[in-house]
């Protein structure tokens, strides 16, 4: 089978060169260009690294940067992994859309656009269909898929699991983000160093509609939300990569620490039956230790090797006063990001819609 | 009036030190000696300063630290002030207070014992009666006073001024803590640095009783506790000082945001009625920027000068699906160590108690 | 005698508000206005407020930012501060000393101009006279002096005392600068955290060329420069205030390490002598500890308490193969930037300049 | 050929966690046991686990540590990797080296014996030939050999580099160490955060006699020191992985920075020559970016994969005032420690001692 001609957009920023990393060799996509702004036009990728974990190729990084100009780029891939920014990311994406060619994003300007669906693979592999209905589908093959807010991934995959098991009522979510999250240069180090910024623009109502979006369904036209009840605090701490969230839920049913602690290590997807790429064997790492998951040990937490920080880490079960408490750890820009649309694309690419 | 002699024990550590920089110069009490470990006996307090914020006089920081030897000590003194950690602080403290000695503790080896008041004097100073039954106060006029743990007092605070108001029913807490917290060496910084550590021994406990013995009542022989539910999750993140909290609030009434504002503004308690002199003018600090209070900026709130640190800043109300939201921040070794348990003392001066 | 009128320019920034900070309530200036460009109009200091040490008063952070508009700002005040962006100190201080308005700039625009002073009141109080000189000065008044630059003058005041005392011939010098040195925004956070930048721009050059002019003399129309060889290694570490810089030296004689300590540590200049308000009793503090000077401990050395930060402190003094070793520690946006300011219109003042 | 067995020597602790590590499926060694002190008896690796930078097998993390007894570790094996303590590896290792056991250290108790060899092997591989003086060696076969001192290491290789091709007379080096160097728990994190801590016990006396006992000559029976001119200034920095050191150099000729550049780049030693499985194939990364090298983006210099983290990165080439100018960065606890001693190892398997 031949692989399928892709772009990266936005290839300059923390979640584009995620992309890079994550599409290098990758065995369904052929990565064919860098796109980013003119500022960089021309410049080697190795020239505006910013990632601090990278292994790359010496060829990946003397590839070089190009102007992304969609008329082109879009007829050359099939598909384009775009990492821009949010202000432009929402007119762009849609003229990608509309020359055909599949966008799988990780902005937020089409999230909550009636037929686009926030796709999780492990969570609602069958949000994807929506895609069909998307006007510009049928005329061109062009559709947009978005993956979730960095911070409502984390906790999506593990909710899943606890929701199909024993129905979640309501969730009470404070954020404990990385500095990643903001991109490059986002967060002044002024303000980071030794800070709590309680304090993250749109980020507490991502998390909030996301989930319920998700965790709803599908009924072949149209999304409708879950009614569970989410509460969200957001915040920003000074830690490089990896989003910690602490979680207190209320369920339907009252499992056993112990029921609860398998159903979530137990937890396999779509992905994992269908063996995609970067799926994770497991994708929900539960830590029976004392003091995890913490992004200094877990945020890399999956295999096989291109599913390292796919998984989510999911320690510190409790339970009382009828609720239920956990901490959840997840790799923002890899799960949460750039990793995320990737399985997403790979998701479609099963499915044969690319 | 005359000074009452009073000593600090475990004048080597974080909380010993914080005691003996709110202690310079104090109106009431005259800072006879400072005492710790054999360790460090003879060793001027220069020679073992651990405070990043201090301003001590020359002559303070030349101070000796002695042995403590708990007979001779407490016969020179009316009270002390204990930061001993929490392994020897039990039996140590019992020993003074039957000596005679009133102690204000900022250890926990007490703080559930039937007798003994957790006190926050804007919170539950009613609570300072208890002291009477305890079985030295008759004997000898010894009793132990204990101070909140850190996490609970800066959430106490503003609890009892909304409780007051509004009835609260539920709370969701999760902390963000800060290093000087787990005292000194505390937390190794290859744990620390850029990282959350998601656990803290006996601190979801602390705040899930603590906050219930506080708010409940006393009625001249016991406590009754509140039956309000706490649900805490506990993190350490790379901050020195300074504990930010994020609460999620099911009140029994609903008032407006600004209606909640204003009543956590204009909260006053005895502190303030009383002019204790480390009390602050207004108890509560509430932020209206969008993304305070942080650590950097607002652990010293509290004014006057003696009372800097004192203050509790609240910000980012929210009011979605029913609960109440907000950040709340407290230094965490002023109003949530030496501090609680100096004002501690001041109450009791203030009482005739001493 | 009245105060003299002036005005910080480039309020907004972290060298502007240190110099809000240190002119609050100043015994010989009246702070008029706080300027900085359209975009921060009209908003209230406490909009706009970086410090994270600080304790201003309700009514100065009530002060609004106003445009800099030279002309009308030029009419009300006799000096202004500048902590102006370097792009645009240059002409826009030219501008003001035309106008007869005496400047005291932080910025390094002006530092290598041939008739202005790179002033530091204990190292070099004499090349003040250099403004007389200036063209501007006879005609109306104004002239320009500078402060050097932060890590320069960090180093710049024990080098005085031992060279005047023992003659210095070569100076190696490596910095570990802390991120208010850059500004604000300045290094992003991604960049800062847990990492080492070993690279400022311009830094080792200014480093290399200031201290030779200031060290150097001024014969009444020119500067001679030292002919003392430097050389500089400059880098970023993940430090919020307080430049240290370690030290190695070749001198003509050879001190012993206590004679050296005490040149030190007896070491007065201009400032003390003339009790400059600013001016710290002892500019330089020997700290003998093993491990000291250190930024959380020392930034904020120097009494009393107006001089707090003006003090230089140094520590673990050495000997081997005949070369000298010493760790130096400075703040740098108080002695290194807007006290140093405040230091120099302090003795242009005194000097009658102003 | 077969493999040599061998075991590490406090195996939870920072540099013995880097030895599994890197032993793990080595092609000339056998990992046979994991030992430390009785306390961590019977704990499986991943239960003491301290790395952040990990990948290593599930069945590697589920080994148990042993408790160390000489007499029966070394009737098991023929080499040692020793990351003790320095206070006990000292006896210890003369212990394993009586017995007959071959003992590559990280521990610096036998760095300064006039027969024990401080070996780099692309430094000084000729030094190896010292351990038949030692007494062990003719009688057992064992025989002790250490590798430098972390921040020593880093700069040992490009300084042999540049002394082979100009002459090296004076070195300047300032050092900015990471925390890891101190091992765990090491630092405490409130001395550590947002700070520079100017001293590290020993570290400047190691660095400037180990470089003149490595760049000295081995007459075949003893060593004669170099007697280039060492001065050092060493501080910890708030840094995970990594020494970033700054040199200033004084040589004999005057090459121009291309030649110096290119000496760097090209210098291969006897790893390289022997293929050594951890010899990184260029063991100096010349970078030519303005502001590398960087520990958050170069700690990891070296391939092939066995040898990441085993290539000294050197940047920012400057010359002046007749001196050379340089930053370099290396990983103290794998190029600084484990990997250096495995390499030393791998040298002594190739030469036939083993």
């Amino acid at each position: 089978m031949s692989k399928v001609n892709v772009a990266v957009l936005g290839a300059t920023g923390m979640i584009g060169q995620r992309f890079i990393q994550m599409l290098e060799d990758h065995p369904f996509f052929e990565l064919t260009g860098l796109y980013a702004s003119k500022k960089s036009e021309g410049k080697k990728l190795k020239e505006v690294l910013k990632l601090r974990d990278h292994n790359l190729k010496d060829e990946t990084l003397k590839r070089k940067i190009e102007t992304m100009e969609v008329e082109e780029v879009g007829r050359k891939v099939r598909a384009v992994f775009s990492g821009l920014p949010s202000d432009i990311a929402g007119p762009t994406e849609t003229d990608f859309a509309e020359m055909g060619v599949a966008v799988f994003s990780n902005a937020g300007a089409h999230r909550m656009d009636p037929d686009v669906p926030i796709l999780i693979p492990e969570v609602n592999p069958e949000h994807l269909e929506a895609v069909r209905e998307q006007p510009y589908y049928g005329e061109t093959g062009g559709f947009i898929v978005t993956n979730a807010n960095c911070s409502t991934t984390g906790i999506a995959v593990p909710l899943k699991a606890i929701d199909a098991a024993y129905g979640v009522k309501e969730i009470f979510v404070s954020t404990y983000q990385a500095l990643s999250g903001a991109g490059y240069p986002g967060v002044a180090s002024l303000d980071a160093a030794c800070n709590v910024i309680p304090f993250i623009k749109g980020e507490e109502e991502k998390i909030e509609t996301e989930l319920c979006k998700m965790l709803g369904t599908y009924d072949g036209s149209s999304f409708r939300f879950s009614d569970m009840k989410v509460m969200a605090n957001c915040a920003r701490v000074p830690v490089i990569d990896g989003h910690t969230e602490s979680l207190v839920l209320k369920l339907r049913d009252e499992p056993s620490l112990n029921e609860l602690e398998e159903t979530l290590g137990n937890f396999r997807g779509e992905p994992q039956d269908l063996k995609l790429p970067s799926a994770p064997k497991s994708p929900i790492i539960v830590r029976k230790e004392a003091d995890r998951p913490q992004p200094a040990m877990d945020i890399y937490a999956g295999k096989p090797a291109r599913a390292r920080g796919m998984a989510v880490s999911v320690g510190r079960l409790r339970h009382s006063n009828g609720y239920y408490k956990a901490f959840v750890l997840s790799h923002n820009t890899v799960r949460g990001g750039a990793g995320g649309s990737v399985l997403n694309a790979e998701l479609a690419y099963a499915k044969g819609l690319l």
